[in-house]
């Protein structure tokens, strides 16, 4: 197999950025891979529009079955997004027989783990490094780096956006709302956030990353998801005088056999490498039970970061067509999935509250989260803004998720609780 | 080649990790590589000595040639360490066509460019991830997953000890000489620590990294090195109360064909990623054309995070058997050897100076930085405990070793400088 023929769907930033690679690092992948790899269709919208790079006359074209169809096209790259449709269309390439790269995280995210299976029966790989963290080979890693290791956890900061917002309003001291409008005049941020904010990009991502470490079908649906939106800059301020730092960080974790994922606003220590993550930029930590504790650190996105990534992922699919092990046997889901309960999930949290600024507050207070045995390993108490009110800024130590759902609720029945104004966990002080 | 045949060399904690991680994971790499890897032999001091781990009553032998002129050995592992002995059975090895995976800095360092040279000549694999900061993937990272990118700088903690060294030294504010003790006591340094406090093994990581990224043959004196031994605590005071935190920074970085590549302690700004590094944690950040920022961190050293790192090798070793790319072209240096002149390397530097507390002497230094056409970001005058002098910290902006010596020569010929205290780049503030 000398020549690897390639189809392109998709022209934007990062396939203009996959098409110069491969033109200007031609020799070297030819010598790393044993084989050239040659585009032979570029599936567009507009044939007509004038492209940022050389292109051949025959490659445009906007007819997927140009591509899916072509018995000359061994691989299909797809960086053009969308969903329902592009799944169609890489469900019709994979019964033909091609293999797949993809970018796109939301396209694997809800049909994945169908795609894998189709995948694995037609004996295609599906190969999808670029569509979690773009410039961060962290799906390679697990697959090959951390290969015969086995991973324990996997906890990071897998979305620019709201990384890039957090960052702001804890350096510049700015709210949510002038960050996230700044962020939107800058580019950095969709019209419509919601899929940053909300924190579902992030869960998506954890989604993909937990199948992959874990070997179990991990849905959207098994992730707790809260998003940014509710974080105030006071949030912020008493986090930062206690020493720690607001992220919004996914964590999924398995311990003897069940799993627990979700992507939550987190307080970090200052000093916690993750903490010190600004930006847009993203950071994946695994916990292999050989190798202990990696980072990896880079650009989450961006079109030439994403474009390398598809490039090595295209290199890895022509390797694997070569040794025959293609539709590998290893990303599809292996073990039947169990998922942690509340009373099995141990955290510290943060918790704020506004209460009545009298004698005896302080002991209800205690009283509850001494009933259902929650301690502490930081206490403060502040005067309030409001008169005759004063603020409670609390850091338990581990407790069980369903110990903190159960002194909330009591909590909420005390009538010298105003408000609880914030719940976040705190994570990194192991 | 459903089976592939390896003989280790060494079976102390990195040599039993890597029978482990092949006997627990046996299924596993089968299904990666497409082939079941097989242990013919180990090479052991002392075949009588009891062993933590299973093995078979035909595989220990303390005769090399049982390993290097064995005809059914495809692989040898290189776990066991060593200079002079091990290149000239490594060399034999090859020459009998066998493909080599080592974790052997110090030789690759000495003998590495030579043992590529003839592997290539012999169509053999030499891989050697584990060599460099065992638990980070950053050799794997820099061939594979950022393959079609062009590398332009590597910044990084690459040594497990100094990094310990100096962040007890920061974060408890004890004397090197303490720190070091207990870290000996603690197994954490060498009784002779030279290899380390000087540099040397920073460097030597640093020369195999420039290599590979820079596809050049840069040898360890082409690296200038400074160790820690000279660190005072008043230094680490002093840069902690500018906003600083003092690490042992290795750089390699290419500007139009010219090379740099230094390991010298380094004064980053404590909110910059390698600062939270800590103890014996590595950390490696890479600048590349397409991808931007990224960084790697983890465990430095340990026998299980070096073992992954074996039979990651291993696996790719196999592999590229089966692909018949063994003997890479693109491991061995393509470009001629050019290294920067002082005159065109661009640094801030910290300057610490004892001068004389009278009027004058302070215009008579910034004549002296005028002439040289150096300016500053920031200027500390503080009294020194001996009376009549004054202690001076300086940080530049960006200045040329050049004129960085320039300066450092004019001072010592003037009056009122008692003492040059220490001097030491300032990075990461770009």
């Amino acid at each position: 197999m000398d020549q690897v023929n390639v189809g392109l769907c998709g022209l934007g930033t990062v396939g203009t950025g996959v098409v110069k690679l491969l033109q200007s690092h031609a020799d070297e992948i030819k010598y790393k891979i044993g084989s050239e790899i040659r585009i032979k269709k570029i599936l567009v919208h507009d044939i007509e529009k004038k492209r940022d790079v050389v292109i051949e006359s025959d490659w445009l074209t906007n007819k997927p079955e140009d591509l899916v169809n072509n018995p000359d096209i061994d691989i299909i790259i797809e960086v053009m997004g969308g969903i329902e449709d592009t799944n169609l269309l890489l469900e019709q390439a994979i019964r033909n027989k091609k293999h797949i790269v993809t970018a796109n995280k939301d396209l694997m995210a809800v049909y994945g783990q169908k795609l894998l299976r189709l995948a694995k029966e037609n004996k295609c790989d599906i190969l999808y490094d670029a569509s979690v963290a773009g410039g961060i080979p962290i799906i390679r890693s697990l697959t090959e780096g951390l290969a015969s290791d086995k991973i324990q956890k996997i906890m990071g900061i897998v979305n620019g956006t709201t990384n890039y917002i957090l960052t702001k309003m804890t350096d510049h001291k700015l709210a949510y709302e002038t960050v996230l409008k700044e962020a939107q005049a800058l580019g950095f941020a969709e019209s419509d956030p919601t899929s940053d904010v909300d924190g579902l990009d992030a869960a998506r991502k954890m989604t993909l990353l937990a199948n992959l470490a874990f070997k179990m079908e991990i849905g959207l649906d098994d992730v707790e998801v809260t998003g940014i939106r509710t974080i105030s800059q006071e949030d912020i301020t008493f986090a930062t005088s206690l020493g720690y730092t607001i992220k919004l960080i996914g964590i999924a974790a398995i311990y003897e056999g069940k799993v627990e994922i979700s992507v939550e606003p987190t307080l970090l220590p200052n000093d916690h490498p993750l903490a010190q993550v600004k930006n847009e930029y993203n950071a994946v930590y695994v916990y292999g039970e050989a190798v202990g504790e990696t980072m990896f650190y880079g650009p989450g996105a961006g079109s030439m970061p994403t474009a390398t990534a598809v490039v090595s992922d295209l290199m890895d699919v022509v390797k694997n067509i070569r040794l025959g092990i293609t539709g590998n046997e290893y990303i599809i889901p292996q073990y039947e999935k169990q998922l942690k309960e509340n009373n099995e999930k141990y955290m510290q949290y943060f918790i704020r509250m506004e209460v009545d600024d009298q004698a005896g507050t302080f002991q209800k207070i205690t009283n509850i989260f001494t009933d259902e045995k929650v301690s502490f390993q930081k206490i403060l108490q502040l005067p309030s803004n409001t008169e005759k009110l004063a603020e409670i800024v609390m850091i338990t130590h581990k407790i069980s998720k369903q110990q903190l759902i159960n002194s909330r609720e009591n909590l909420k029945g005390l009538d010298v609780v105003n408000e609880i104004i914030s719940c976040y966990r705190v994570d990194g002080e192991d």
